[in-house]
């Protein structure tokens, strides 16, 4: 039984005088432990990073990388055609660019996190999975990659010792396979409900499936998306229950 | 009297399907010892980047990050009156997502150099000049910065210990206070000329002016810039008369 | 005295996800008789002009062009140096990109107002804004365009017959020339001051300025700014005044 | 047997400083009778649009607009999965765009097509294919779209009235069942036998399938892209078979 958990959420999502990302950082960071920041692809411009940033050691939260598709207009949840050095590519140049206003401010990255069609390309596609996690074991070999369990970045990491943490989405439904159902609309989720969820995952290990069966479920983080309707409301009630059941919500880096 | 002398370009100036910075590429690189890296914002995506990188540790060249103002349409040539801390953000963002990049390639960045406006703004800029190089004695304390000699810039290092490398331009006119005469519109230039201009300025330190003088300059590196008209004949007749007075081009890194 | 007046601000200003725009959309529109609609430059995309001309259907308000300078992490406030001719060929397909989905859901185009910066830049700048018009003379000659009176735009449309509607900003200072002090730190503005500002312009044609005085003001719409800080409130409080007043809120172009 | 077709070509294919499409203006616009205008989304700013349409007045082409999918980086090449509403907001975004510059250049637009793989898309999607078509009978009716024969965009043209071209692929190989085989790699082709395949197609009727058969081919006009390698050789050996032909090429609007 866990007395402490991870948990993570997406921030630095707004770009130029769109605050949506501020909005976030401002009301959910205080709440979890670890933030993935928008690398500027499909949000974050440097100067939305350097204010997430700033917020983020005065927290003291661990910072991550959240590399994304670049479409701002579709904020990185639409698949783009590419090759698999493209996508590299760009993730490299992503996750160096927040590095180094990383190193400006202090603040030494945690981890590294795709973010939504890319994550979920990394999830199926093996060729870039492995792709990427190659570079990765040159520029960033002990910085541990966020997945879901049993994902191809999952398996990519395993092969070849690049450190992993993997997910539980609280806000997301699992199918028998213990994998989430890959689906954006989610509908309105009960906030008592997602605590629940989340208190079950972190005391007995288990989480309810959407064919009724109660299944294991191994995990190191939890996520709650900063982009599910009502974000707020729903961290700040799986917040309070990891409280209420004395269950500390610190970093994984910090877990001994 | 010099033997050696460093001879730096811009590289790495397309964008996807555009070739621009390739050819360039391909046919000036050989000539040079330095090259300036697009970083993502005038030009130089990361599969473009990742091409030159790789062209440049085959040709052994030296390689520096050239961050512009976040404008493709305009090359970066044309000036956006922004903030000192955001044009700071950006920069800092653009030079670590090329070094990124360019440790995944085996490439140490030997240099940084501003490009287009934006080398214009930091040259005339107080403000934006000393909050750079603030940024860079946190980031990159030995990084040497290509400067004109004189400028905003050059004094904000000098004022703080940032090493920094005073460039000749063989491709604009100087005028009476050893500044270039700002134009982008240099005119068609004999490429005979440029040679003769570069071998004087190393043999004997000096430039002649727009209004006739015979001045002396004083430079650790010779620019001609990619974007000049007829670029790569005004540098092969340079890189052919260097060799022709037994003037080696190497990087100035490798001066001893 | 008035017993009728427009009352116009700007719409579409959000960007796929980014919802600022959308808010503004939903809340004021209501209250106002003619928008400026972003047209994706500054901020825009085709998805949000589309939500926003079928709400201004709906409304049934005036629905006028906004273009801007190529700037989205600016929002089309920061001053982009370039040639006249670029920003005439910028606006105009803006102009058509917008009119083109207008006439898809049945809109026509009421008006034209330039954003930002574009908009002091032809306010200020004789050749910019003489290339402009005479653009819209060909594209659009009977096209009202949004102006402060006075200026080189105003001017230029005066000049060759270009129908001009002439603002009164509600949320900003006057000097003694009866121009606008250009600044965009306004401060936080008093709602019940600027429904005031508003009676006293409708009822005596009058404006106090900076320095103290009371001077005479003419104009055709009254202009309260979605990006001012409070713009909801100072919007609402206006229009309530409006109403008290038995001042009707209309187009321009339904004036008889 | 034909005495004359139309030969299009993509064109405006440049963005900003990049002049690949202003080469490709250069030299094969006299050679064709019709061109498709890049719209700004995947190439083609409005100064380079601008340009393309101030030489199409010149040489006296047809100018069609050329929507294509946001990506500049991938050239329109690249699949972004979109709901048919949005790509329907972009190209309708992007014609009005194009219209409004052909307007002020006194060009009346001819014709609509599709670019890469948004072109493609159009072929195989239903939804798409009709709901940009109901558009497209709502801004313009009576404008021809560029179309393989039996793709999804030919059969909702059909459906519902809109004039429909089709082409013919002289740069791509054909399979059995008369479509194109899709693939971008098709080698260094030879101009004389790209030559021949025309002349066969406009004299016979017929074309050559990867499979060794001759098949009927209906079509009302020749396609050569822009950017398939050695485009310009490609061009002028069909140019000058055509002409030694005896088939005059003239836009299919002028046909009677």
């Amino acid at each position: 039984m866990r007395t402490a958990v991870d948990v993570n959420c997406d921030m630095s999502e707004g770009f130029g005088s769109w605050t949506f990302g501020d909005d976030i950082d401002s009301r959910i960071m205080p709440l979890v432990s670890s933030i993935n920041v928008a690398c500027g692809f499909h949000a974050g411009d440097p100067t939305t990073i350097t204010r997430t940033l700033a917020r983020a050691v005065e927290l003291g939260v661990g910072v991550g990388v959240h590399p994304g598709f670049r479409d701002l207009v579709g904020f990185g949840r639409r698949h783009i055609d590419s090759s698999a050095a493209e996508l590299v590519a760009d993730a490299v140049y992503q996750l160096g660019a927040v590095r180094e206003l990383a190193v400006l401010h202090g603040v030494e990255l945690q981890h590294f996190k795709l973010h939504g069609a890319l994550y979920m390309h990394a999830a199926r596609d093996d060729e870039f999975a492995t792709a990427l996690v190659e570079a990765l074991r040159v520029v960033a070999p002990s910085l541990p990659v966020l997945v879901m369990a049993g994902t191809a970045i999952h398996r990519a990491c395993l092969d070849v010792g690049q450190p992993v943490v993997r997910e539980f989405y609280a806000d997301r439904h699992y199918g028998a396979d213990g994998h989430i159902v890959f689906t954006r609309d989610v509908g309105a989720l009960d906030a008592e409900a997602v605590a629940a969820k989340v208190i079950q995952a972190c005391q007995d290990g288990t989480v309810e499936t959407v064919d009724g069966q109660t299944i294991p479920i191994e995990f190191d983080s939890i996520c709650i998306h900063s982009d599910t309707h009502g974000a707020y409301e729903l961290m700040s009630s799986a917040r309070a229950a990891l409280d209420e059941a004395g269950i500390t919500v610190r970093s994984f880096a910090t877990h001994s």
